[in-house]
């Protein structure tokens, strides 16, 4: 923020310059750097050995690294911190590398190139962009960010039993499908019903198959905004939906999606949902630059704009919850 | 950093998104929406209206520079930090945003899009790279990076001073030329050479013509490690320029300088100079990135190996000093 004492460029500086860590981690990633030190390189030389690496590009990599939090560094040696180690390690169960393969698709950064022509058109509406029926940046999706579903899913899922069994759920554009599978696997008759684009719902499918979940998953290809829903839900799942739209797209949406649920029903909003300031807190703040970079009226919306949606669309009433670090809103039809 | 308790994918998340950041503020920068709110447009629908841009687009590129720090909201109104107003009001006397145009050229970005081959190779090899002879990102940063010089001149001058009378300074790679001329201000018979490729050395003239240096600074055209130096200096000026080169290359430079120098003459070193562990302060540490992705050698070498060099060039003594958040380091022949 800004000094009371004398002014101070570095800030400025530091942002301009902050496209650094994100290739910097991207190459770590891609270098597989952090497994080499998990499994006992430690020093520039010995990783830059194990990877084929210079010993001088490995070090200015893993200082960088230890700078922006990645690794720890004492006298020339780096090891991994506790998140590292979770996360960025290959051989960790919870391993999120993958996570960089969506985030660095073109599809997610090419309308960011031209922030300045975002910002005067309002939007990302190029043909052929993320919102284009079938956009093969959904499987990349499915595939890439599992893992971090994965982190979550358990916790959604008790979300979604708290308030009562469930028996049929709707995941809307449910990519991967583990939220929907993780709520299926706490009852032995819940059925679940994917919709997505067709490729993207045989990355569902396989994930269902390995799940307890395995023959209680069908599948509905095609536009949630245009194809048959089906009735008879009491749970419906938006995750990371509602987000790439404007208000008007969602209510429509979830006028449909009323139709298709039991009195009674909930519905489990999950995305990126700011503080009513906008601007706060900061990863689900900047999310809205991302909607603007990639849909022509996605944005984070707040907590207010959701609640006003649903009822706008016949819900009952609304409830934001949080859950570890995320948020989820929980609306009543 | 690392947290003590559950692990948290956080840091991962906002480190593949920091590219955003960059590209918000350089959008910011190009639309010039910081003078728009410092004459007074406070909310997006009027910063808009000024701007020839959306509502929406401009409500959420002002929150993420809220979320960033660049400005205050209240309410749906927006307003400049002190650090903004004083640095990206273009009516401002030191307004900065001309930087984003060296950081964000080709040049200097193209290296690190890919990190990990950099890594690999050790440096940025490719032919055409900046180290070129003559390459007019030189140019680029004479002109862009002026304001930023213009506001730590002062003091490097000052320290130029502190130690005794300066009568003739060579200024090594001098760009601008605002730090030699800057030192010759503080005295009537100071004579500067200013050494750069010619096309630069327009900039530095330009500059020189404009200041009370006028008619006391003369060029010389050509690279540092190869041109006739002249001789009888008692201050050499070494900005942001060994930085670029590995330990060898500065050492032969600094013996060719050392010869030029009289016996008692000092040589100012300013740069990116991280502490002893390389890893910090940040802004130090994470330039070492940026030399990866555009030199074979060049680093952010901190203090001990400039010690080293000067040293092995024949150099008595070397002292650091702090001038506000940057580093020079002193050294004399």
């Amino acid at each position: 923020m800004s000094t009371a004492a004398r002014p101070n460029p570095g800030l400025i500086f530091d942002t301009l310059n902050a496209y650094q860590r994100t290739e910097a981690l991207r190459g770590a990633i891609e270098l597989d750097v952090f497994t080499a030190i998990g499994e006992g390189a430690r020093t520039a030389e010995a990783i830059g050995l194990r990877r084929g690496t210079s010993e001088r590009g490995t070090r200015i990599l893993c200082d960088c690294l230890t700078t922006m939090g990645f690794l720890e560094k004492t006298g020339g040696e780096y090891r991994l911190t506790p998140d590292s180690a979770a996360f960025l390690d290959r051989r960790s169960p919870t391993y999120l590398g993958t996570v960089a393969r969506f985030i660095g698709t073109s599809a997610m950064t090419e309308g960011l190139r031209d922030v300045a022509e975002r910002v005067r058109a309002g939007g990302y509406s190029t043909e052929g962009g993320t919102l284009t029926p079938g956009h093969p940046v959904w499987v990349e999706f499915a595939r890439s960010m599992a893992p971090l579903a994965r982190l979550s899913a358990g916790a959604v899922a008790e979300l979604a039993w708290r308030d009562g069994a469930v028996t049929k759920v709707l995941d809307v554009a449910c990519g991967h499908g583990l939220y929907g599978i993780a709520v299926a696997e706490r009852g032995e008759n819940v059925e679940v019903a994917g919709l997505d684009w067709a490729p993207v719902l045989e990355v569902a499918e396989e994930n269902a198959r390995a799940s307890k979940a395995a023959g209680r998953y069908r599948t509905i290809a095609g536009s949630a905004f245009e194809v048959e829903l089906g009735a008879g839900y009491d749970l419906a799942l938006l995750t990371n939906f509602l987000q790439l739209h404007g208000p008007a797209d969602c209510e429509r949406l979830l006028r449909r999606i009323h139709a298709a649920m039991l009195p009674g029903g909930r519905v489990l909003t999950l995305g990126f949902i700011p503080d009513e300031t906008r601007v706060h807190p900061p990863t689900q703040a900047m999310f809205a630059l991302m909607m603007l970079g990639s849909t022509p009226e996605g944005d984070a919306h707040p907590y207010s704009a959701y609640e006003s949606m649903f009822a706008n669309a016949g819900f009952t009433r609304s409830e934001m919850v949080e859950i570890g670090p995320s948020r989820t809103i929980v609306s009543w039809r």
